[in-house]
C-alpha cells in the first residue's frame, strides 16, 4: 500500500516527513523508478506520467498536488481509480488575500494611479463608498467562499454564480445562465474563480465584458484558459472596462511582446495568487487518505460529469 | 449662536439639511460676511480665518473639517475656545481600506511585480506566509486601531507603537522612545498613522529606516512632514527597504520632478487615502454639538499640551 508522490524535493520532504509521523501504515514512496507497479494505491502528482491508465493497475485515488485539474482534463485514467483536487488552507488563504488585495485597488482605482504616476500626474480619481460598489464573483467553491467571507467586513454590496444553485449568507446567490446575465449586469468588480472546464474556457470573451455595467473591473484570477486577452485589452481601449487585475494567462509565462504587458489599465502577476503551502497540504492529504481508508469519500473528490 | 461652516459647497449642502433635520435651535451659516461674529458659537473649517483670535469674541469650539489638526499648528486661537479633530465614520472606513490594501500589497511583493511588468518579465518573487510577517503601526489612535482590526483576519503578527501606553486585543503595544526601537527592529511593513506635531515631524527619517530589519516596507499615510523622501529613497536603492506605498508627500502636490514620482519601488498615490464623509460628518458634528451643550466633552477634543 504506497503513496508515491512526484513534486519539487522540498514539498516531498514535507510530506515524507507527516506521512511517516501520521500515516505510518502506508508506504511512502518519491522515486517512481523504484516502487513496484503493483503496490502503488495512491498517486501525487501535477500533470500525470506517461500512460497513466496503465501504469499502476491497482490505483484507488490520484490527488492533485493543486486546487485545479484542467492540467489532466481529457487525460485516461484507470478505471478503478478517481480523482482528488487538493483542498487545503494554505491556498485558500492565498487566493482570499489575493482577490481582497485585488478588488481594494480596483475599487480605490489603484490602476488609475499607477498610470497617472508614469506622467507624475497629482490628480484624485472619481470615487465611489463601498456601500455603493458591487463586487460578483464567478465561482462559488472553497476559494470563492473565503474570498467572499473577507470582502464581507469592508461593505462592498457581495454576489456570486454558479453552475448549481447555493445559499451563502451576506451573498446574492445566481446560477445557469440566466443568474450569470443577472449578476453580469449588476457587478462592478468581477473575480473569476471559476474551475477551467469545456463549459468555462473563454468564458471572460466579448460579450462577458459587454453585458458588465460601463467603468466595471476584472481580477482574473481563474485560469489562462477562461480569458480572450484580445477581448479584455479591447473592452479596456473603449473605455467600457475600467481595469484590470491578471494573475494567469495562456500560455504561461506570457511571451514579452504580448500587449497585456503594456496595458496602462491592466496589473498583471505571474500566476502567483495562489499555491499548496506544503505542511497543510501534507496535513489535508492524510486526512483524505484517512477518509479514504474508513471508506468514506475525500474531500475535494472530482465529478468526472462536471469535469472539476 | 451660529455654527458657521467655511468649507466647499456640496459638503456645506449636506451639512446644512443634517442641521435643519437634526439640530435647528443652532443656527446653520456658510456665508461668513453674512453673519455677525458676536453670533458665532461654533466654526468648522480647514485652515482659520485670517485673525481668528480676535475674529469672533463669542467662540467655543472650533471643528477641523479633517482628521489631522497640524494645518493650524501654532495659529492662536480665542481664550475661550477649543479646538475639535474630525472623527467620523468616513475617514476611519477609508482609511482602515487603504491601509490593508497597502499591507496586502507590501505583503504580496506588488510593488516587484509592477516593476517587473516593465519588462515584460514573469518571476516570482520570494514569499513569506502571513503568519510569519510582522506589521507595525505608528500610532495607535481611532484610525489606527480601524486598521488594525481590519488586519487582523488575515493572520498577520501585529504591534503598534503610541506616545503613552495602550492595550489592544491581538496587537502588542509598544510605548515611548524605548518601546519605538523595540517595534522597529520587528517589523517587517511599517503603517504611519502619527498625528503631525512637533515631536513627530520628520520621524520617517534614515535613523528610522536603519532600525527596520532588511528588507522591510513602508506605508506612508500620515502627513507628508513626517518623512524626510531622500532618505527613504536612499534606503531602498540601498536595498535596505524593499518598497513603500506613498500618499502624502511635502509639498503637496509633489513637483513633477521629483524622484519619488519615478523610483520602481514605490507607489505613489495622490493624498487619497481617506477624506471625510460628508453625511457622516455631518451627523458627527451634530452628535458632538449636543454634547457640548449638555456640557460634556466632545469626542475629538485637541489637548493642547499633546497638539492633537
Amino acid at each position: 500500500m504506497t503513496f508515491l508522490m512526484l513534486s519539487f524535493p522540498e514539498r516531498v520532504e514535507v510530506f515524507r516527513r507527516h506521512f511517516a509521523r501520521d500515516l505510518p501504515e502506508v508506504t511512502f514512496a518519491s522515486d517512481a523508478a523504484a516502487v513496484d507497479p503493483a503496490d502503488v494505491r495512491y498517486l501525487m502528482c501535477w500533470t500525470f506520467p506517461d500512460q497513466l491508465e496503465t501504469r499502476y493497475p491497482n490505483l484507488e485515488l490520484i490527488f492533485s498536488v493543486g486546487a485545479g485539474i484542467d492540467q489532466v482534463t481529457g487525460v485516461p485514467i484507470p478505471p478503478g481509480a478517481r480523482l482528488v483536487r487538493m483542498v487545503e488552507s494554505g491556498i485558500t488563504t492565498l487566493m482570499r488575500d489575493y482577490v481582497v488585495m485585488a478588488v481594494l485597488a480596483l475599487h480605490r482605482r489603484l490602476p488609475a494611479f499607477i498610470d497617472q504616476q508614469r506622467r507624475a500626474e497629482w490628480k484624485s480619481q472619481p470615487f465611489v463608498w463601498a456601500d455603493q460598489r458591487r463586487v460578483g464573483v464567478l465561482g462559488l467553491g472553497e476559494l470563492a467562499q473565503a474570498a467572499l467571507g473577507a470582502l464581507a467586513p469592508f461593505g462592498f454590496q457581495l454576489s456570486g454564480w454558479s453552475r448549481s444553485p447555493k445559499e451563502i449568507d451576506g451573498v446574492r446567490c445566481h446560477h445557469g445562465p440566466d443568474g450569470l446575465a443577472a449578476m453580469l449586469a449588476e457587478t462592478d468588480i468581477l473575480v473569476c474563480l471559476l474551475p477551467l472546464t469545456p463549459e468555462t474556457r473563454g468564458i471572460l470573451n466579448a460579450d462577458l465584458f459587454a453585458q458588465l455595467p460601463q467603468g466595471a473591473s476584472l481580477v482574473q484570477v481563474g485560469r489562462g484558459g477562461h480569458m480572450d486577452a484580445a477581448a479584455l485589452l479591447a473592452a479596456l481601449d473603449s473605455g467600457h472596462l475600467d481595469a484590470a487585475f491578471v494573475d494567469v494567462t495562456e500560455p504561461e509565462p506570457l511571451p514579452a511582446d504580448h500587449p497585456l504587458w503594456s496595458h496602462p489599465r491592466v496589473v498583471l502577476t505571474p500566476h502567483v495568487a495562489a499555491h499548496t503551502r506544503a505542511d497543510s497540504a501534507a496535513e489535508a492529504t492524510i486526512s483524505n487518505l484517512r477518509l479514504h481508508l474508513s471508506g468514506q469519500d475525500p474531500k475535494g473528490l472530482v465529478d468526472p460529469a462536471r469535469g472539476y
